[in-house]
Formats: structure tokens, C-alpha cells, sequence
């Protein structure tokens, strides 16, 4: 027939509605000093370098393990789990999409406290699931009440939460899965640079999920590597809905390195925590109300020369640093956030032009 | 609360009822001469090696490029066509993916000729999409009434066809553009052996979707590397489904070394359609009949040395030539596929092999 249809037509209409993520800015060229995505300013462990070069060749040419195995089974070794506890993703993101396709659509809700990872609405909106913000006030303790009387079948909890840094204790996880009965998914994408983790609290909890990436303490962010801790009848759900071959070779290889080598996590991760907490202690002397972060980036209220403090100081703020090439990020639109710069930790040369190119804005004019 | 939800009544109802993929058998010692995933018997480009290892070491702790912009500009050069009318994949099965998910669910039909690639109804069963399978005869002829008579919204022709190796004449697909309204993918998994392709027809059908994949003819299975071909308009629609970094740096730049070395691909494309002729007489002289196959693998009828064919006799060559460590692979229960094997092309020696191991088949007892 020659009366073709429009494309728009063919298009699912929740589809017609999205608005995709908008991930940190990328930038093409170098001498950017990149605190916005908070990619670790250290390379992987040098035994990732190694995995990889010894995985080239010929073996290329043959599919990855369907299941990332060895891989799986390393995860479980360092969690005290079995291998059945374990799901490997192409990032922490495939394992998150993996659970909103599993337990979500219209009629069965998502909810997760607002402000948390912006990641959640967008697979919700891809999947056509409906959406429940539970919101967090300025104090961000997580919003218990509103949890405990939510009905839906899936809670996302960002634990160290994002953007603003804030860690929770497992009491208050214990609390929470005490009074939700959904699945609970613990998203700890930060969890390394944490006091606590909700690891433990799996062998009590079957519908508790566990989710972490490679990206951030790792220094891994280029590589997509993730993975899921639940018992064992939700990951076998979850490897029904997943792609047979979503990690690939070089993935599951360095995957496999980084996590072998904890020496050099411990040693990385402990330079990035007092590298935050001594930036923490500037932003606080500065008067800047930040809150105490768990996770490898700070997420501060900044106070110009003036002394006000707001969006347009932090909005200016932000435009004025990515002006002299120092990339943080912003989030706009929200009460909670829009005064607030989400700054990641970078290395000591990095964080030493951040203070002085803050202190030229502090005193400009 | 204490009365928790079982998780099987937190799952999707047609999630719960999910059989997922059986991707073919990988195994995990050598000394297999592995005939049964259609991968290339020879390594990728040797500058995919270098590529990758130029790419190593601090940069792995940034995250990718969200586009794989170079490797699109790469592939739109390739094929003639603009930048916005590719999309890049972790493997075709991501695009095909993306596709199920942009253009069908429940009541909105997903169609495709059967047999044809066992990915589809797996797709379309985690999206609870309705499926309309249009059976091919043994005439292996494309179903033209069916399908101009289908109201499915997308609709899947593996061109090449798998698992036959059948490929369809332009003139055939574009009968079936001219008949069928909705989204219609070709998925030319197995192109680059085939010939004819359907990327000229995209400049005149908008709804018309060319999925390719780097895992068969350029030896990067390992690597995860796929595209898609469309109109700026789908395109820009399954972008908004993507994840935003579903492809890593080290695949983006193995597809990118990948491509431009299109000497080597003609190279070793040239050499496996010389062993799959040459082998094709060699079945058709033990009077096998076997489909003429534009693929890198051979869909053939065996014949014992007492004169029988059938599914009893294919299933007990398969697993003859398993217990000789030689793999291919069986399609059981359908009368159209049951009788068959499907051998991928391999290298001389392997297919020396694969002779003599049918020749002892043939004169057992």
C-alpha cells in the first residue's frame, strides 16, 4: 500500500513522551579539570592493563561467557555469598533497567526518595511504570513514614544517596525493609567509600537487592562493569530478563582484575576519602553548608563574596568555573538541589586549582 | 510489617512465565572445533589489537563516549549514509532490543517469517509484546501474503536467513516494504556473505531498519559491537530507549579499528565464502540436500550410509560429532528444522575434520 503510516505513529505513545538521561558533559579534548561525573582521578588497578592485553588476539573472535562466571564467582568470594547471590551487568545501570523490566509497569509502581540517582525515572519512563516520588526534606533523613505506607512493588534507595553524599545506616535500612514489602533495591554505586553497606543484611532479607559498579572506586567507569547481590530466586529472575551476552571479554577480564586486587582499591579509595574529607573541611571554613559526605563526591551550598547564597549564586558559580575549564555538576529545577554544586573528588592537583579558581570568584568585583 | 510478599508474586506475571535465550554451547577447555555460533574461524583485524592497546590505562577511569560518535561517522561513511542514521549497539541484539521495546507490547503485534533467529520471540516475550510467527515452507520463499496481510506494528526478516542461510533478492524486500506499513527490520547479521543488501532501500522507506552485527564477519563476538540503519527519525526514537553508555570504550574502539580495515574483512569474508562453496559441493555430492547459502554456515539434511534422513538421524549426527568434540548445532521440534544441521564455516582444518567425521558416521556398524 502507498498510505504508509508516520513514524510517530508506530511509535509506543510513553515512548513518544520520553526524555532520555542526560549523562555529565564528556569533553572532547583534554586539559579539563573533570569533576562532574565522579569518575575516580586514579587509573584502574595495573593488573586490569594486564587481564586485558593477556585477553587479545584470537579469542576475540569467540562470544564472552554467557554469564561472566568467573567473574561471578570472584564477587561472592569477596561478599561471603555463593555464586547464586551474584549478577553481572554492562554497569550498575543494566542491573537497575534489569529490575524495573522484572517488577515494574504501569499498575506496579516505582518509588525512590527525591533527590536520588536522576537514572530512576528515565528506565521508569521507558518501561511505561508509574512513579513514586517519596521526598526527602532538607535534613535528608530518608522519609520513612512514606515508605512505610507506599504500595508499591519496587524502591530504589541511592545508599550513600546522590547528589547530595549522604550515607544511612543499616539501622535505617533494617528499618526500612521492616516496613516495605516490595523489592528493596540498595543502589551502592558508592558504597566503598562508605562507613557502612547493606551487604549483610541480604541473608535475612529475600527481597532485598544489593547493586554496585566498578565505575567509581574501581576507576572503571570506561569498561561498564556492574553487578547485583540478592538471593538467589531474585537474581535468577533478573538473568531471564538480561541480555545472553551483556558483558563482553575485555569487560569480564578487567572486571575480574580490578576486583582480585584489593590492595589497590583499599589504597585508592582511602587517598580519595581524605582528599574529600580535607576539601570538605575548606568548603565548611568557607561558611559553605555541605553535607557530610559517604561517597567520593561533596555536595555544597556555595556562599559568594557577598555573602548570598542560592540558584543564581550557584548556577553563576558553575558557569564561572566551567569558564576557566573545571567541569562540577547542577542540578536545577528543585528546591533541594538548585543552590548546591555536586563537586567530585579529584586528585590534589586538581582540587588545589578548584580552591583557587573559587577563591577568584569569591573576590571578583 | 512480618507477612512479606513472596518474590514470585513481586515478579511480572509474564516475566514469571519467561524461558530466556539458550545461547549456543560455549566451551570452556580447547581442543573443540567449534562449528556452532557462526563465529568467524579467524581473528579480528590485527589493528583492533593495537587500537585497544593504545586505548589502555588512564582513560579506562573515564567514562565512554555516550554516541560512540567516531564509530557511527565511521559506519555512515562506510554505507553512504548520514551520522544520524546510525545508531551503535552492544551487539545487534541490543539494537533488536531497542526496537521491541520503541515499537511493540502487548497489543501492538511483533511478526517474523519462522524459522528465523530464536532471539526474537525471547525479545518479545520480556516485553509481554504479542507475537505473529508467518511460516516460511520448505520453499524457503519469503511469506508475501502473510505479511501484507499482517497488522503487526514491527516486523523482523533475517536476511541472510538463519538458520537456513537463504538470502532474499532486493526486489523480494522491497515487495515486502511496498505491502507492510509498520517498522520493518532487516536483520543482516550474515550481509557481508551475501549478495545483495538492503541498505539502498532505506533512502526511500523510512520505516525501513538495516541491523548489523561485527560478531560474525569482522571476528569480534567477544567484543559485543552492532548497528543499526534508519531513517534521522527512528534513530533519534531508539536513542531515547538506549542506555545512555551501552557501549565501552574498548568495543568502540575495536568496532572503529574494526571497520576501516576493510581490506582484511574482504580478505577473510573471501576466504570463508571460498570454504562454504567449496564444502556446499561436497554435501550436495553425498547427496545432502542443503539450502544455497549466502552465510557463513550451511543449514544440511544428513543422510546415514543406510539412505535415512530425518530429525532421529540429524539429532544422532549432532551428538556423534560432540562426542568427537566437533560442535554444530540442532534445532529441534519443528518439522522444518528437525531434520537439519547447521555447520558454521570454519578454517581448512576444521572442516577436514568435520569430513572425516562424517565419513565415520557414515560407515559405522
Amino acid at each position: 500500500m502507498n498510505t504508509k503510516r508516520e513514524i510517530k505513529d508506530l511509535v509506543l505513545p510513553h515512548v513518544n513522551a520520553l526524555h532520555g538521561y542526560t549523562p555529565g558533559f564528556q569533553p572532547k579534548e583534554g586539559g579539563w579539570a573533570k569533576l562532574n561525573t565522579n569518575e575516580s582521578p586514579y587509573p584502574p588497578s595495573p593488573c586490569v592493563d594486564q587481564s586485558i592485553v593477556a585477553a587479545l588476539g584470537d579469542s576475540l573472535r569467540l562470544y564472552p561467557d554467557p554469564r561472566s562466571w568467573p567473574l561471578r564467582e570472584e564477587i561472592a568470594t569477596l561478599h561471603g555469598l555463593d555464586v547464586a547471590n551474584v549478577i553481572v551487568g554492562n554497569g550498575s545501570d543494566d542491573i537497575l533497567n534489569l529490575l524495573v523490566r522484572a517488577f515494574s509497569v504501569s499498575n506496579k509502581d516505582v518509588a525512590y526518595p527525591f533527590p536520588s540517582y536522576s537514572l530512576y525515572p528515565v528506565l521508569c519512563a521507558i518501561q511505561d511504570s508509574s512513579v513514586v516520588e517519596l521526598p526527602f526534606d532538607r535534613e535528608m533523613v530518608l522519609p520513612f513514614e512514606a515508605i512505610a505506607q507506599s504500595t508499591a512493588n519496587l524502591l530504589f534507595i541511592t545508599t550513600p544517596n546522590a547528589p547530595t553524599g549522604v550515607g544511612f545506616a543499616n539501622d535505617d535500612l533494617r528499618r526500612v525493609l521492616e516496613s516495605f514489602d516490595g523489592i528493596v533495591v540498595f543502589d551502592e554505586a558508592y558504597a566503598d567509600f562508605a562507613e557502612e553497606n547493606a551487604v549483610a543484611l541480604l541473608a535475612e532479607y529475600p527481597n532485598a537487592v544489593v547493586t554496585r559498579t566498578l565505575s567509581k572506586s574501581y576507576g572503571l567507569a570506561g569498561m561498564r562493569v556492574g553487578y547485583g547481590l540478592a538471593s538467589a530466586e531474585v537474581i535468577e529472575v533478573l538473568d531471564r530478563v538480561r541480555d545472553s551476552y551483556n558483558v563482553n571479554r575485555l569487560s569480564q577480564a578487567a572486571g575480574l582484575a580490578a576486583v582480585k586486587d584489593q590492595d589497590y582499591l583499599l589504597a585508592t579509595v582511602g587517598k580519595m576519602k581524605r582528599t574529600r574529607d580535607f576539601y570538605y573541611d575548606e568548603l565548611a571554613s568557607r561558611g559553605w553548608f555541605t553535607y557530610p559526605s559517604q561517597s567520593n563526591f561533596l555536595f555544597t551550598e556555595p556562599v559568594n563574596g557577598q555573602g548570598e547564597r542560592g540558584a543564581v549564586i550557584a548556577r553563576e558559580l558553575f558557569e564561572f568555573l566551567k569558564s576557566r575549564k573545571i567541569l562540577v555538576r547542577y542540578f536545577g529545577g528543585h528546591a533541594l538541589t538548585e543552590s548546591f554544586l555536586r563537586i567530585s573528588v579529584g586528585d590534589d592537583d586538581q582540587m588545589l586549582l578548584l580552591s583557587e579558581t573559587i577563591e577568584q570568584w569569591m573576590n571578583k568585583e
